[in-house]
């Protein structure tokens, strides 16, 4: 990191802090609306229960949705107190999906704790999951504010596009290497990670008094900078320090991952690729994860997904520029963004 | 049945194929909005679609609940036109816990047919499940009806409301019979079946411009009749005639099911609900069911779900006269309550 990276850095940390202390009593307090059992599971997801139910010290997410909400709301000259629950909500709708997700991809760590279902079981995730979506639609449409109708509409459009990502992802993920486009990778991470980041800005935009036109742009702007990051994520999953990450190195050659680098390199028409596809044919031991990352190296994987994380950095500022004129107003929101877009490297 | 329950029954029959004409080409409209392979599921579950996609004559639900929509709707003076939204979300949103139901329960055989999960796999069953719970909300924040937004905030109450119901149900059916109490089976009926039933009534009341007070007189409508509905079922599922229902006699004993004739019957005191207790220890062979429907029978299960199931009704119908003051005008209500409480007896 340059100095310049040390010090947006600290920023995005310093208003991520600050969402958390804004959006977290909202939060909690909606949680604690739930009935017994699946309030317990919700907490114990959230970081903020253990498993027995007795209080944790909370290792819940970093906020980035939430804070994209507020910061967006905060760039269009809102009041970002007025969002607070728009904020909440699309925590709320994000956590509805990492509990499905985790049911569905099997995962069994999540924030460095076991998933809620190796825990609770697997109905009990499903049903805390479903109710947290329910939730987050329950507080918009219980907020008086103006655009609370407008903001509903949004997110449950963007949580079906969400569910769409997600079924995209499992289905890729089922079939052989060379059936998988790039394309289609880009499209599923789209809908699966930008869409909702995206939405959040766009929610932030309404809750500003802005206009459909603004909030399409807040929109734009969201789903580029998550395209980043997902590139960036995918990046990390086969370079990533392991020390940093808390994940073995290449945790997604290791599990046969289709991640955008790895398409990239097998679409790549490269003697490399080539290799690549044959590795992914036998089982990835900790030689053959090696050589499939020198693999994705050497066809171009690496520089295309780094090209085109940059790429879609641009484009996301150029799309905020058209709803924040004076981008000196966007500060926050391009902190998040770099924030997202660096964090573990 | 007596020549007047065939008139009555007659009339909901005709109501339902009404409905039915009314709603579902909405409910098709916004089915076929959703992403490609979540449409897939969605238009199988419905028994529109066969698994292969072509399509099927419709083995799709009775409607009862977008029936109780309009039919509320038209009893407080309201066009029930205007309500046709409304009444698919609530169809969507039974249809959302019908698919976890399945998962979480893993049935098999929904309306004579192979449950989604089992033909399409968990994942994509949850997946689509979420869709149309995304769906359902969707459909009233589009709307610009005026209470659009207070039945989305009353929709989202009622699911988070059926996640602890479906919850409280695995718990209930995890536990040792002398360990549940038969008012936490009322309680859990409730919150899984009267919860939905009482939230149609109540939008139905919004719809046509009622009041906090209507819509609560109609979601309490609304309950005790799903209540008594339950209660009906559940002395189906001992007692009903294979022929008629499609299962085989005395299913939920085979099952060892917990429904509210045998939690009666097993906290009675009784030497028969002692039996009973002893028979659900062990495998339940068919001479196994015939001996427990005879020792719920004689530790007084059946009469008492029959007493329950008409002092419902006649709850149901008191909390109609508070909402509705001329109960003439809500003659459709009182079929289609008649009409669910007798169905397959």
């Amino acid at each position: 990191m340059t100095m310049s990276d040390t010090v947006e850095a600290g920023e995005a940390v310093a208003l991520l802090e600050r969402t958390r202390s804004a959006v977290n009593p909202q939060l909690r307090t909606t949680l604690e609306s739930l009935p017994g059992s699946i309030r317990r599971v919700a907490m114990y997801h959230f970081g903020w229960e253990h498993a027995d139910g007795t209080p944790a010290a909370g290792a819940a997410g970093k906020a980035i949705r939430p804070a994209l909400v507020l910061a967006a709301a905060r760039a269009l000259g809102g009041d970002s107190r007025q969002a607070v629950r728009a904020a909440a909500a699309v925590e709320l709708a994000h956590n509805f999906t990492l509990l499905h997700d985790d049911v569905i991809d099997e995962d069994s760590t999540r924030r460095h704790r076991p998933t809620a279902w190796t825990v609770f079981g697997t109905p009990d995730a499903i049903i805390t999951g479903d109710a947290l979506l329910a939730l987050a639609l329950r507080l918009l449409a219980e907020d008086r504010h103006p655009a609370s109708a407008a903001a509903a509409e949004r997110l449950a459009a963007c949580v079906i596009e969400l569910c769409a990502g997600q079924q995209a992802d499992c289905a890729l993920e089922e079939r052989a290497p060379h059936e998988v486009s790039l394309d289609e990778c880009l499209a599923t991470a789209t809908a699966k990670t930008g869409a909702l980041l995206g939405c959040a800005c766009a929610l932030g935009a309404l809750y500003a008094g802005g206009g459909e036109e603004e909030a399409a742009a807040m929109d734009a702007f969201g789903r580029e900078a998550g395209l980043a990051f997902q590139l960036i994520d995918d990046l990390i999953g086969i370079w990533g320090d392991p020390a940093r990450t808390g994940k073995p190195a290449g945790a997604d050659l290791a599990a046969h991952k289709k991640s955008l680098p790895v398409v990239a390199a097998l679409t790549s028409g490269t003697p490399a690729g080539a290799d690549l596809a044959e590795l992914y044919r036998g089982p990835m031991t900790p030689a053959a994860v090696r050589l499939a990352a020198e693999a994705v190296d050497r066809a171009g994987g690496r520089d295309w997904a780094q090209l085109q994380a940059a790429d879609r950095m641009a484009r996301a500022v150029h799309e905020l520029a058209r709803a924040v004129p004076d981008l000196a107003a966007a500060g926050d929101l391009l902190a998040l963004a770099e924030f997202v877009t660096r964090r573990t490297r």
